[in-house]
């Protein structure tokens, strides 16, 4: 059984298709989602079935695989059962892979002014924060609102919040710069905050300053060595400094999956790692349960005597090398031990700019960026997705467009505006 | 001014580009919506951003005018200004065409039983339900509550209701049909609920019968003359015989927007029709206030003895007529008449069914389908939203697929199953 179908779960499940084995693979959503775009659906430049696709139609032609959606509240490690709601699965083997969400350190009032970017509705709640706020300015009479309501503040410089930063400077500059009246978008203040010395902090000491020299060419305000320290509807705090902001984006924190702490008991806190993630042994089993296996970003593994990062491809590697430990064991044979390989860290910052670093080589810029996109087009799962995708990012790049610029979830009185109701004609 | 971006007020807008006057175009939500194509979105074929473009994108060039986000709460026809809010704003002429709603005449308590189809929120409602029904098929283990989960009702045979019905069908049938270990998703049943003697009440006898037999082809269970008298979580009641089903779409009325009734005030309701429309004079302005037009779902004409019906066609060319009424006025010469041209109706049933009833011919079938894509395509706003549309559907057409199979909104608990949080690499 397998729990969770992010990369390393969809990926253990597809390495087992050959296997003479019965796979239930658990999801809370729907779909498998490619994460990596996520920030393209929150700034309206991608629609959600983009980048999502239904987790049954992926596997719909593995008939070893049943897919569950719901919740796996509890995991029986004793009774070898997970519990969904009143129903418990019995396993042979187990894969949990339930992922990571984004954490507050401890602020977690600051949840609902600092939306952060994990699954589709966070998507759609920042696109519609965002869109609303540029609305809000061209609507209000009152100077000092303008000013806050084109103030956006990314809070976290890794690769989420650089995304995020970079494409909201290239909206307010390029994408709305006919559409508004009142105000001029080109004005909009965007601010990239983050607590440690530079940005993309993953990356190396050359590169980190190539993406802060590129992300202030777009326009983006970059604060570093300015850790947060409060926020609230219309403003934050950072590095001391009160900043009027009416939108305020969180991109700095993540923590794993409250199943980890679930899967481990009461406790067994030893068994976590500062982040919630589950300490697993080299063969990414649980010490106490071999047949329980645990990958992706709630696994905290070390490989070489560093860590293994919390990225896709890291995530991939696990969830098929937990799949070959399983074929392993039904065998007979003994498991091995995971080796991330690692193929490099690249990062987007906007048109045409991007940073790679490469196991033999490093470069930035307009080359970076194309990589970036054919790398990341042909990663999508399924050839439409590719093929909309590739039109719509075409669209963009010649009209400085952005396709899916709907705000949704406006609250509902019951008579709508312009609404048509009859069809056909 | 012109409140609602609709057909009518956007159609009253464009047509007045041209012309010496300063426009203020406000709506609820910032995006004109392809109505027509609403049941698309709704079940799952088409992605929100392909049928909605947002309406200051629409109007960019359009320099004489002001897009503003918002509810207008009331009409000061006395002071001619327009409330939103706090705000109140000045007009010389007004447009009202804010619409109409669903009507669960006098069964409020209906409408979350069987939500109706107006807006994109609604469509994503929609989906996500049927969607959810299947997935809820596939995890019960009790065989009355799998049948209640896969009995679809659909009430009121109009346009949207045949759409609705038949496209769940084919979704039924075809899309699904691989998807699933432990239930077959072929054996779902679709009925079509109706009050009245036959489907698409509007068209000819003959396309009607038509019309019924490609539905029941597609697999659809039609019920004429079955007037529904109770709605519940899991049942309905139509005809005197109650039917369990968990998924019950609602397509059999519309009222007007309030905005109508807050238009003519208090102790007016003579002005109103029994939808709640505002009964307007020939040239579509309001007897008392000459300066004030409605338009659209909201106005209530008749041309030639005949009610003008609530269809797209008839609300742009209301839409237009205002407009060139209004340079009539700022002229000095006399408003004419609206004289609503019929260019006929048309219905799409389901793969490769339609019926149309044009002046001087009637067709249904595979002809009336093909012709009913290319109108609609052609209408459809915006050159790119057409070339996606075109390839969701030609993609859609070959494989049976359905591209935007995704289910949003559901309940957030703060764990994720299957998040990356990092990304690049």
């Amino acid at each position: 059984m397998v729990i969770g179908g992010g990369f390393a779960g969809l990926w253990a499940v597809r390495a087992l298709r050959k296997a003479p084995v019965d796979i239930t693979l658990i999801d809370r959503s729907n779909h498998h989602l490619f994460q990596p775009l996520l920030y393209q659906v929150a700034t309206a430049g991608l629609a959600a079935p983009s980048i999502a696709a239904p987790l049954r139609h992926i596997l719909r032609d593995q008939r070893n695989t049943t897919v569950l959606m719901g919740e796996a509240t509890r995991i029986d490690t004793a009774a070898r059962e997970v519990v969904m709601g009143e129903r418990r699965i019995p396993y042979d083997y187990l894969l949990v892979a339930s992922g990571a969400t984004h954490a507050y350190f401890g602020h977690d009032e600051w949840e609902k002014f600092a939306p952060g970017l994990k699954n589709l509705d966070d998507a759609f709640a920042i696109r519609a924060r965002v869109l609303s706020a540029f609305e809000e300015a061209e609507a209000t009479q009152d100077p000092e609102q303008c000013k806050a309501c084109l103030t956006f503040a990314v809070i976290g410089a890794g690769p989420t919040g650089v995304e995020l930063a970079g494409t909201l400077a290239e909206i307010a500059r390029h994408t709305l710069k006919r559409d508004f009246r009142n105000i001029d978008s080109r004005q909009a203040r965007v601010l990239l905050i983050e607590a440690g010395p530079r940005v993309l902090s993953a990356f190396s000491e050359d590169l980190s300053a190539k993406a802060r020299a590129q992300l202030e060419k777009l326009g983006v305000e970059v604060r570093t060595g300015a850790p947060v320290s409060a926020i609230g509807a219309d403003f934050l705090v950072a590095g001391g400094e009160r900043i009027a902001a009416r939108t305020t984006l969180w991109a700095a924190g993540v923590a794993a999956s409250s199943l980890g702490k679930r899967l481990v008991g009461d406790g067994a806190g030893e068994l976590l790692d500062r982040a919630g993630r589950v300490r697993v042994q080299p063969d990414l089993s649980l010490g106490a349960h071999p047949e329980v296996f645990v990958a992706g970003d709630l696994a905290s593994v070390t490989c070489e005597g560093k860590p293994v990062p919390g990225v896709a491809p890291a995530a991939k590697q696990m969830g098929t090398h937990v799949a070959r430990n399983i074929l392993a064991r039904l065998a007979g044979r003994e498991t091995k031990a995971f080796r991330y390989t690692d193929f490099g860290s690249l990062a987007t910052i906007g048109r045409h700019s991007a940073v790679a670093q490469l196991p033999r080589m490093k470069f930035s810029g307009i080359f970076a960026w194309w990589f970036w996109l054919v790398l990341h087009i042909y990663f999508l799962i399924g050839f439409r997705s590719r093929l909309i995708v590739l039109i719509n990012w075409a669209w963009a790049y010649f009209t400085y467009g952005r396709g899916a610029r709907i705000i949704l979830g406006i609250e509902s009185e019951k008579a709508t505006h312009g609404g048509k109701e009859e069809k056909s004609g």
